[in-house]
């Protein structure tokens, strides 16, 4: 009997399935996994562009013997017909179809998406609320990295208002016990941020030293009208550059959920650096789907 | 040796045949079926968006253990390059693909590809013309509910003359012995419809009470300039409302080949009917469209 | 350990390496082969329209076992966020990609993704520079007619100028020892091409009773602004006609890349004419490369 659960935010998952989630996902590094979807069809609907998100769905679904059918926009009759989405989404859950992954330009798109459909829905991005999947393989990049995030200094630079993976990375580092320093402007890391666990620090040279883990963001421009702080203040201030980089501690690491500008948020020397994880968290991002998906379909 | 097979419109399959393939379907759905269809290639070519038959066909192929391609009209190069569309299809029938899945918005159009492949073409839906697996699986529901159609009372409600989906399920419905109505007004139930089988009738509550299946169609609204009768006096002759709904007997089926437009052909409470169908029908669609493929890859 | 080996042109493979490929081709055609691929993903990103390459590569690639995705222009988030090509092809590389086949305008471009990438690049053709399996298949074709190419006479008629298969096969054909014949005007045929191997002639008259082979080419239009012959002449004098064709010797055969245009470098009896061989360069296109694919993954 399945259960009908879904992932559409961190909060769905108790904290024995964060380790549950991150167990399975060195297993199936360290192992090809069997066809474990095998007869489950994943279907995949991105309303948003998307490289990485979209290959590492596809990818892990596929690695796990699913039938994956991809919907685009445009194949989606139901815009041109006059049906509702909701209609659209009973349809599909009519179909037996196994897990819906969801990425969509508006908050809450997916979870009303699960209250129509009869599987399991994966939240892979909406508008600025949450992308649990992008959080749950940066946390288990940093967990391979420390072990334990328990006491060990997160800075999150950058326009954390408008960035669902900041959203849902707050959410997941306070579960784990680490202390998390947002590090930004006003305009996009405003005062209610801080809280629990969490606190915010307008000067990210004064973090340089301290922190464990710098996690840059990007600006997320398609987001809102105008840049609330100039390009080239912002660089100034909050650009990891090579005068900065060298004020990392070795033992630093240094990550990004992609994609990234260059002279923007970092300089190229960052591509260099030894503590940049950037290609470990997008390696970690298929296993961690995989992981996730698994634990879906066939429970603990 | 492969049998050079299309399944373009029902007269396509002898009786003996429709057996067969609901055969199968109740086998592929009671038992997982075999990789049947290992090492074809099946590529599917939609020119007109769809979610429901494209996500279907593709579940088909990939459960069958098929090599699916799916090819958008932007990935057609002969759009671009002054290729006919008959050296496409020759190209693809070279190519030793064993099942081309074609929609398109004109009549004859799969007709008219068939006529230069040398593998098996299903109609996906070709205009106004015939949508033949559709039918099938109308049939199929109806079927499941009664065992046999003969002298069941099937009332197909709504713009017949717009709809591949109703000119297929007619053919189907004469063939196993079935009642038909056709209710609506004259605008999208010409007079020439009736015939052998075949009753036309304009007052939906004049069948509400003998009908053994109510069929709805939605309105076409694509495929005519204006539309011949206003929406409200529509609604008011031939939505199946609360009130019509109570004249239903409890027997009685409501199906509809969807997509469905609330609140014109049919109101909310429809969708909370015991006998509405639309679930049943969109879950056979897979395994009536496997039982073709296998039909015409694999034989009798 | 896997060698970073790419096919962006001819030369990248040694000539033992052409015999290896063309005795693997005939092993796949002659025996359906293992799932030589499974685990290996292979991500297919097509900047220009394509039907036969696509599904060419499509279902090489699943034939062979490949977990594949493809990519559209429209799903490539990069170009909507700012982030550079180089860096979308880092993340591509970082997430274990096995394969990436690659068509794009421009030429070259195949060539700079390889540099990023830790994997194998394929070019499906950039721009007017390169289409290396385009010409591995037509090389195949030549030789499964005639044994060997050592002093066969190729003609090579149209508009070698903008064709990348064109440039390719003269590479390929000066390697097997193939005398080509370049066929049509200065604006199509610059007398640059002329050397080793391969001369020109203005006259097709010319070559018709000598050619071993003649391969057609398109008139790549969408390449130029305007064209440098009229149409009527160019038909004129360059057209495989009905009168021609009777001149064309019983052994000779006749190729097209594809799309052809009819009427404007072949007349419909060609596709009739016993020696027209497209039909067998598109099926050899997807065993040879898969011969190609299996070669870059699992080596000689």
């Amino acid at each position: 009997m399945r259960t009908r659960r879904s992932l559409l935010d961190l909060d769905d998952l108790g904290t024995e399935e964060f380790e549950e989630i991150f167990a399975r996902t060195a297993a199936f590094e360290s192992k090809p996994p069997e066809r474990r979807l095998a007869g489950i069809a994943c279907v995949n609907i991105f309303f948003e562009p998307s490289t990485r998100t979209f290959t590492s769905f596809n990818l892990a679904e596929l690695r796990l013997g699913a039938d994956v059918v991809n919907l685009t926009p445009t194949d989606l009759s139901y815009l041109h017909k006059g049906e509702t989405i909701e209609d659209t989404i009973v349809t599909l859950s009519a179909m037996g179809i196994g897990v819906l992954v969801v990425r969509h330009p508006e908050e809450g798109f997916p979870k009303s998406v699960a209250m129509n459909f009869d599987g399991h829905v994966i939240n892979a991005g909406d508008g600025t609320h949450a992308h649990p999947t992008q959080a749950l393989l940066d946390l288990y990049t940093m967990l391979e990295e420390f072990g334990s995030l328990r006491e060990r200094v997160v800075a999150i630079v950058g326009d954390v208002l408008h960035s669902r993976v900041a959203h849902s990375l707050i959410a997941g580092l306070r579960r784990l016990g680490a202390q998390t320093v947002l590090v930004g402007p006003e305009a996009f890391v405003p005062e209610e941020y801080a809280g629990e666990g969490v606190r915010i620090e307008r000067s990210f040279d004064a973090v340089l030293g301290s922190a464990d883990v710098i996690l840059l963001l990007r600006i997320q421009r398609e987001r809102f009208v105008s840049m609330p702080i100039s390009d080239e203040e912002y660089k100034r201030r909050y650009c990891l550059d090579e005068k900065r980089l060298a004020r990392v501690r070795d033992a630093t690491i240094v990550m990004h959920p992609g994609p990234y500008n260059r002279g923007t948020e970092l300089a190229d020397c960052v591509l260099a650096f030894a503590g940049w994880r950037y290609a470990k968290q997008v390696l970690h991002g298929i296993s961690v789907r995989m992981a996730v998906l698994d634990l879906l379909i066939n429970g603990s």
